[in-house]
């Protein structure tokens, strides 16, 4: 398998999940969190797709497409070290739905990253909220949710809040 | 459709086109060119789905992940306008396949880029060769070849020297 199928993968595995959660809290009140923005292919994926429905991006430092750039007032900028406490005490419990796409080259990073911010992700998901991430994730009372068709297992990973 | 959509699409068609060029030129003994490294991803693919073939990269500076780094005697360093000119003159007509994601954001550029080096990668395909390409290319006695299964039209187009 080449890094261009194990990317391929990844791309189709993020998207079917993706449409899957915007699907199954397509009833739910609260915001939806991308967290990274990067090129911004994915939040415009999700704001295609979720339409009414207000989409924040958490990201340190924009670089996106110009057809992808959040407007300022959907955008949360720092540290999500920071920025994530900081939206739990603006927000409360309230997310319906959180995508995280960590997606760097070093899976070690990749991985204590996903330890690190999983505790800061958890307390923003409102009752049958969900997150959909690229890497797994540790958290203490989410429960893992079969993968939808159309997406390879260990490339997407969705969880949710009982 | 979102900008992931059509990624997607593009990811997709790229490898359905590529495999099928692989196949088709499978007998022939000349050297594989990839026009752009970029990250390294469709190289990987290229090499892993050619094993025993030449694969050579044009390119203007190396940035790409290591585990797809070609070594430096399949590496053509520099600007395509002169490689390629210089390697009609080393290689002769003898490219089986010929691989280019030209893939920039402005569509208008890639296509002034597109015109601009197809007088120059056409030279360099034996009798028989193909040239996949992410865009539309403007060659003088290539005809196009219909698009094999799983690739979308008008993300990919291949070539053939008849």
């Amino acid at each position: 398998m080449s890094r261009l199928d194990v990317f391929i993968n990844r791309m189709v595995s993020q998207r079917a999940c993706l449409n899957f959660a915007a699907q199954a809290t397509a009833a739910m009140p609260g915001p939806v969190f991308e967290l990274g923005l990067g090129n911004g292919r994915t939040y415009h994926h999700m704001v295609e797709n979720m339409p009414g429905r207000d989409v924040y991006v958490f990201e340190r430092a924009v670089a996106s497409h110009p057809d992808s750039t959040p407007p300022d007032d959907m955008l949360i900028l720092g540290d999500v070290h920071d920025t994530l406490p900081a939206a739990l005490a603006r927000f409360g419990p309230t997310a319906s739905l959180i995508h995280a796409d960590l997606g760097g080259h070093n899976l070690e990073k990749n991985d204590a990253f996903a330890r690190a911010v999983s505790p800061l992700v958890e307390p923003l998901l409102a009752q049958g909220g969900l997150m959909v991430s690229s890497d797994r994730m540790y958290f203490d009372a989410l429960e893992e949710v079969e993968l939808p068709e159309g997406a390879v297992p260990s490339r997407c990973f969705i969880y949710r809040k009982p």
